[in-house]
């Protein structure tokens, strides 16, 4: 992902206090924040929002929250929620997902969506990918017992990378898919990543798992 | 596989007992049979033979068992054997690999191979897969507390079959790889169809797992 630095980021989040929350701000109520107790997915590394909005729009009872840490990425999400004319089952968080446990309750989300993950392939960055075991105890805090993580990769390397740290974390994989655009199921919602790697022909790689517990 | 009645087949294998062993046969001392207490690795559904063949004249102090149910197709491994003449430390089985649990005792195999094992493509079939789990559980008795089952196959749905089937049995995986030609071990043995599905330009898949216990 390209950065550009935008000086107006932060300014523009700070307009519109019903799309975006800031990770380091108090109070989070979420059942107040979206007026209901629906279900809460929420997405790590959102990038520029594709996946999410597409998600809220086509699940009204479900409530979304995109997790992005990069001002200059974020705001484009952003102005993508403006287009969509901002949907009430979806935020956005500028923050850290390695934080997600200060973000919300013990069980409180029903599911968590990866997306084309940065893959961090270097052996000594193994502690940054979104699928390290640091990062799997955090997930499995938050979320329900028999809350899922749904992950899409086009990176292979970063895929067998996961299955095995997942399995070896004790997860168990529910649904796998080798070559997700092969059979594309109807609800499949396209991230912009998958968009340009599946363009170019290459297999786009999918997990269904849970803790068990 | 492609059959041809070979009537010739039962008379072929009962000439070579130094080789081949009979399913029904009723002892089965592996120890006396190979004259030494070495690590015992089974490859189920063996075809033609060239993997165990590979394997057993690179590792010396390995015992190796291919077993395979098909006269028709057991006697070209016999034949290839012969061929190789007869490396001490190898055996051919003529059986079902689903009756394994009657060829060998509780904890008595080091390691399990299953290469390009029959897709069984249909739902109704799932229970023929070798990788279902009324196979691990056999697999589960025979193998040693830390054994492993190395799986390697070109059919990308029985590999998704099988890294769900294994995950809910509640097998730990240990290394997956989704391209193994892509970077090729150095100590692959190709088995028969790996060799003719890699040619085509098709992903090999492997992966090693092991029962949490
Ligand atoms: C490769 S992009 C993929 C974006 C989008 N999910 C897609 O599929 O098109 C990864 C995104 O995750 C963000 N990201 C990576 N690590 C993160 C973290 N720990 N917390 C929040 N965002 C993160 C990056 O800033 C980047 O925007
Ligand atoms: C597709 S071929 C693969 C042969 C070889 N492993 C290779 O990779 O070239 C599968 C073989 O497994 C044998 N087979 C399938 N199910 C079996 C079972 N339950 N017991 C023994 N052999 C079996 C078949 O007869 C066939 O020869």
């Amino acid at each position: 992902m390209r950065l550009r630095h935008k000086p107006w980021a932060k300014d523009f989040m700070v307009e519109h206090p019903d799309v975006v929350i800031f990770e380091d701000e108090k109070v989070k109520d979420w059942k107040e924040i979206f007026g209901n107790e629906n279900p809460i997915h929420v997405e790590v590394g959102t990038g520029k929002g594709q996946f999410v909005i597409g998600m809220a729009k086509a699940n009204p009872d479900v409530n979304y929250i995109g997790i992005e840490h990069f001002d200059s990425v974020i705001v484009s999400a952003l102005e993508k929620v403006i287009e969509a004319e901002k949907p009430s089952n979806l935020r956005l968080i500028r923050g850290n997902g390695a934080n997600i446990e200060d973000l919300f309750t013990k069980g409180e989300l029903d599911r968590l969506f990866l997306n084309f993950s940065d893959p961090w392939p270097k052996t000594r960055h193994a502690k940054r990918r979104l699928t390290h075991a640091a990062f799997l105890s955090r997930y499995e805090n938050v979320l329900k017992k028999d809350g899922e993580i749904h992950f899409k990769t086009d990176n292979r390397k970063l895929f067998e990378y996961s299955l095995v740290s997942m399995s070896e974390y004790g997860m168990i994989l529910k649904d796998v898919s080798l070559d997700l655009h092969a059979q594309m199921p109807e609800d499949n919602i396209m991230t912009e990543y998958e968009e340009k790697f599946s363009a170019k022909g290459q297999p786009i790689y999918r997990l269904e798992s849970y803790f068990k517990r």
